[in-house]
C-alpha cells in the first residue's frame, strides 16, 4: 500500500520533500500540494509531482479523505496551525523546524498529542539520522565511558546581513540543542553565552562568535562555538570526552590530494550539502512510520524543549557569563 | 508509471536486490521472480516480493507480458543465456558480475547487443556508483594534471581454502579491472604479476599476496596488491598520481576516537559492507535508464573487456614477471 | 669560550640537564654542583659531570668565580633565594618552574632584574621552545587572521592521590598559562572554572575534569579542557580559531598503522615524551644568551605574570562559574 | 676528552657538518680543514671553525697527529682515496655519499677495512637517523608481521635539466636503497624498472618518473616509485605491509589547518629540511664511536652494497621492465 502524502508549503525545501518522496524513496506518493501562493504549487505538481491536487488551504488539504499524511514546510510562523489540525484529523505530519515559534506553541502541540493519545507528529531535526552522528552515538553509547564533556562547533562560511545576535541561537544552534540532547541521551539545565571579541565580519546587530555552555542534567558540561562568519566553510564540529576516551564526529568525506605543496582536502562551503543525506533517511523513517498510522524520530516533545531551551540561551546572550535556569516542564509518558 | 521487474536467481544477492526495489528505491516493483529451487524464490517473494509471480524458468520470466526489465543474479555459469534472452526480448537487463564466465561469452552479448541496435545491458560493476570514486574521478579529471600511475591495493581479511590462486583475479581484481579502466578513461595493453613470498596465511593452491601491474594503451602503470588474507580488514586503496599532484580514494566514514594509548578507527572487515550505499545506486540509474526501454552504466563491452582483461592477468600469474598482452577488438560504435 | 655552569638542585631534572649540557649540548660545561644531599650531587658529578667541584650551598656555587651561569633546579621553594642570589652577582640564571612560589617572591625577582638593568634570568617554560608549537605561532601570526578563540586542552592519563585540586592549576594548567599568552602576545584579564560531574576516577580533594577560561585583554577567549585522569593517554591539544581560519597544534609523531581492524596510531602515555626535544633547545638558548651575559626566553616577568594568572583561577575554582580579574602590574620596559 | 676533526672539502655539506660539530653537538671540536680550492677552507674557518688549521691535502691533514678522526665531504670523484687513506692511518672516517663512485672502490675499501680489522668508516646515510624510520623499524621488528611487501615513493618537486635518467638510481634512489635494507634486515637479489609514459616536465634525457621494483633474499617485494619532477613538493613515502598488518613512515610536522574551504597542511619542498634532524644525530653517533676509535652506522660494507645494487638498477633501466640479478660476495665477519 502507498502512503498518500500532502504537502503544505511548497518553497524549496517543500518541493526537495516532494521530489524526495516521488522520485527517490519508495512507499509513498504525494497526492496533494498546497500553498499561499498557488503558482508555486502548480509548480511542484508540474515538476515532480503530476498526479497531485492542489488545494487552496492547508486546513483542507488535511481535511482530504486522499490524504494519509501530512508534511508541513511552510513558513515556520504557520507551522503551529497545521500540525495541531492534523493532529485533530488524526494524521501522521512531518513538520519542518520549528515546531512553533514559541515555546507555547510547542506545548499547546504536546498537549494535543498526549491527548489524542499516540504519536503523530515527527519534527524535522534531520542531524539524527545522519551517519556520522547515528556512528558517533553508537560509540558514545558503548566505548568510551561516561561522557562528561562535549566540545563543539558550528561554523558558516557567511551569514547576510539581516542575521541578527538571536538567529544564531534560533536558527543555527537549535540544532546542536536538539542533536546533542538526543546524543547524550540528557536534558539541559542551564545555559551561558560568552563572547569574545567580534570578528571584523560582524556588525552591529550581530555578536560573532559566541560559545553557547550548556549543562545537562548529569552534570555534562557541552561548549559549542557558534560562528557564523568563519569564512572558511561549512564545518560541523562535535568531540565527546568521556572517563575512558574521545570520540569524534567524522568530517564529511573528502578526497585526500597531495597539490602546490599541500596535503588537502576540500571542506563543504554550503550548509546544504552537509547533511543532503540524512533528508532522505528521516522521510523515509516517516513513511514507514506514517504507513502504521503513528509518528518516530524526533518528536513534539523534542521539538518543544528545544524551543524552551533556544529562549534560554537568548536570555544568555542578554545576561552575558551568567548561568540561565532551563526549567522543563515533567515529560508526558507518550515520549518515554 | 512503475517499471515491473523479474529477478532471475534469489540467492542472497538476489533476495536483497529484491528487497531494495521494493522497499527503498522508488520507480519500480518485483512483479516476478524465478529460481532453479523453487522454495528459494518462494521465501523471497514471502519477505519482500508479496505480489510477484514464481516462474519455472528464467526464459519464461523473461518471455513474460508483465516483465518490463530483468535481473540477472543467478550463478554465474548461467548468466549469459539470460542476457541474450533479454536482449532477445528487447528488454533492459541489469546482470550481476561475471556478465560470462568466458570472453567468448561477453563477445556473444556484446554481438548481440549491437545487432539490437540499442543498450539493454547494465553489468554490476557497483563501485562506478560508490561515492568515494565518483569524487576520486573528478579530481582526477580536474585537479592532478594527467594520471600517470595508479597504486592500488585490494586487501581482504581471510579466505576460505577453495579460494586458490586465480580466483585473487576472477574474483577479486576484477573490480579494480573495471574501475580503473572507467577511472583512467583508458584500455590496458598489458599485465604483469609479480609473486612475493607468500604469506603464512596462504597455503598450496594459493599464492597470496600477490602484484598485478597493468600497463595502459596512454602508458599509465597501475600497480595493485591484491593480498586475500591480509588479516587486519577489508581494505581498499587507490592512488592516483598525476603530473601536478595526487589523489587518493577517501576510506570509509569511522568514528576518529582517541582510547587506550591509541588514536583509533575502525577499518571494515566484511567486503558487504564496503560498497553497500552504490549498490542502491546502480540500481536507482538501471531503473532511470529501463524506464526508458535501455541501459546506462557499465555495458556489455565492459564486461567483455574486463573477461578479456582477466584472461591476460591469469596467463600473467603463470608466467610470472612477464608481460602479456591485452590485445582488444574494436570497439563498437554503441560503446562510445 | 666554553660557559662554565653551576648547578643548583641535582634530583632528576637537575642531573638531565647536567647531562643535556655535557653531553648533547656544545658551547657549555658542567663546573660546579650543589644540592641539599650532598650524596646527589656526587652521583651526578660521578655519572655526567666528572670535572663539577662541589659545593656545600647554592650561594657559594653563586659566588665562585669559575662559575659563570647558574642552572636553579632545586626544590621550588628555594627557586627565589637562588634566583635573586645570582642576579646579585649579575650571572644568568635559568629557573625551573615555579620562578618563586608566590606572586610576591616572583615580583620580588623581576624589580631585582630592573634595578640591574639587564635580564639574566630564563625561566624554563620549555613549550614555547616546542617544534610544534613555534610552528603553531608561525601560522597563528600570519595565515588564519586575528585570532578569536582558542580551544586546547591537557590531559594526563592518572595522577597520584595527592593530586588536588589547585595542583591543576599550579602543576598543570600553568603550561597552557604561559604558553598560550606567549602564542597570541596578549595578557589575560580574567579567569572562570567550570566543573563538569567528576570522573570516576577522581576523588574527595580532586575535582576532574574541570574547564578553565581565559579572557585576554584583546578579547580572546581561551578555553582549556584540564583532565589528569582522563585514562587514555598523555594529550595536549591546542586549537587557535582565527578570523579567517583555524590551525591545531600537530600531534607528536607516530606511526600510522592498519592492524586488527583498526587504523592506529600511539599516543604518549607519559608526559615526559611529550616535550623532550624541547628541553634541549631551551638550554642552548640559555647557553648562547649567558655566554654574551643575558638572557632571553621565558623572563622572570613571564614568571611573574604565570604566578599572578594562577593564583586567580585557583580563586576561579573556588568561585566556581565566576569570572575572577586579573589584574597586572604594569610592564617594566625591560621585558617589552 | 674532546675528539679534534679535520673535514676535507668545505663546500656546503663540509661546512654545515663543521657548524654542527662546533656549535650544536657535544664531544668533538673542528681542528683542521683542507679542500682544493683554499679559500673555501679558508672561509670556513672564519666563519665556523677558528680554531682550524688549514691544510693543502687531504693526505696532510690525515696525517696530522692533530687530528683525531676525518670527515670526508669532498668532490665524490675523491672519497675512495681519502678514506682509503684514513684507514690507513688508523682513524676514524665519516664519508658522504658515495663512499666511492665504482662497486670496485667500495670493495677496495671493504678490504682495506677488513684487514685493519676493526670499523673506521660510517657513510652518510643519514636516513636511518631520521626518527620517523626508527619509529618504523621498531614497529616493523615487533607489530605487524613478516614484512612482505614495501611501497615506497621518493618525489622530489623538479630538477635541472642536467640530470638524467641513471641519476636517478645513483643521486636518488640510493637512499631507498640503503634504509630499505636497513629497515627490512634483507638484502636484494634482483631489479627490474618500469617506466610509465614520460611527465611533461621530463625531457629528452630524462624519463620521469621510473618504479624500481627490487625483491629481496627473503621473497620480500619493494616498489618504489621515484618522482623527480612531481612538482607537488618534496615527498618521502615508505609503507610496509607485514602478514598481520601495515605500517607507514609518518610525515614530517606540520599544522593542521582549516582555510579557504581545504583543510591542509603543508608539504616540505625543499629535500635538504626533510632529514635535516638526522644530520646531527648521525654525526653525533660518529663522535661517540670515533671517541673509542672505532665507527657504527652505516658501514663500509653497506656503501659497497648501495653501490653494487644501483649499477645492478641502472642495468634494470637499460633492460626496461626485465629483472637483473644481484649477485652480492660473501659478508665479512666484520660487518655481521
Amino acid at each position: 500500500m502507498t502512503l498518500r502524502i500532502g504537502v503544505i508549503g511548497t518553497g524549496a525545501i517543500g518541493r526537495d520533500h516532494a521530489r524526495r518522496i516521488n522520485h527517490v524513496l519508495g512507499g509513498a506518493t504525494i497526492v496533494a500540494l498546497s500553498d499561499v501562493n498557488r503558482a508555486s504549487a502548480e509548480a511542484v505538481k508540474a515538476d515532480v509531482a503530476p498526479d497531485a491536487a492542489i488545494f487552496d488551504t492547508g486546513e483542507a488539504l488535511i481535511a482530504s479523505p486522499d490524504v494519509d499524511a501530512v508534511l508541513v514546510t511552510s513558513w515556520g510562523a504557520t507551522h503551529e496551525q497545521y500540525v495541531l489540525a492534523a493532529i485533530a484529523a488524526g494524521k501522521p505530519c512531518f513538520c519542518e523546524k520549528p515546531l512553533a515559534t514559541t515555546a507555547e506553541g510547542g506545548k499547546r502541540i504536546v498537549d494535543a498529542e498526549v491527548a489524542h493519545g499516540k504519536r503523530l507528529v515527527q519534527v524535522g531535526f534531520m542531524r539524527r539520522y545522519d551517519s556520522g552522528y547515528v556512528a558517533l552515538k553508537k560509540v558514545v553509547d558503548s566505548q568510551i565511558g561516561a561522557p562528561i564533556m562535549v566540545h563543539a562547533a558550528h561554523r558558516n562560511p557567511a551569514v547576510p546581513e539581516q542575521y541578527v545576535t538571536p538567529m544564531a541561537i534560533h536558527d543555527t544552534m537549535i540544532h546542536e540543542i536538539d542533536v546533542l540532547r538526543w546524543l547524550l541521551d540528557d536534558d539541559y539545565v542551564s545555559a551561558r553565552v560568552l563572547f569574545p571579541r567580534a570578528s571584523a565580519r560582524s556588525h552591529a546587530k550581530l555578536r560573532d562568535p559566541q560559545i553557547v555552555i550548556l549543562e545537562t542534567a548529569k552534570g555534562t558540561i557541552i561548549d559549542v562555538e557558534i560562528f557564523v562568519n568563519c569564512h572558511y566553510g561549512y564545518d560541523i564540529q562535535c568531540q565527546v570526552v568521556g572517563e575512558d576516551g574521545i570520540a569524534n564526529l567524522p568530517d564529511p568525506m573528502a578526497i585526500p590530494m597531495r597539490l602546490g605543496a599541500k596535503q588537502q582536502s576540500e571542506i563543504l562551503t554550503d550548509w546544504k550539502d552537509r547533511f543532503i543525506a540524512s533528508y532522505d533517511i528521516e522521510l523515509q523513517d516517516f513513511i514507514h512510520a506514517a504507513a502504521k498510522g503513528t509518528a518516530s524520530g524526533p518528536s513534539s516533545w523534542d521539538g518543544y524543549v528545544a524551543a524552551i531551551t533556544s529562549d534560554a540561551c537568548v536570555s544568555a546572550q542578554e545576561a552575558e557569563g551568567a548561568a540561565i535556569a532551563i526549567d522543563l516542564p515533567a515529560r508526558p509518558a507518550l515520549y518515554n
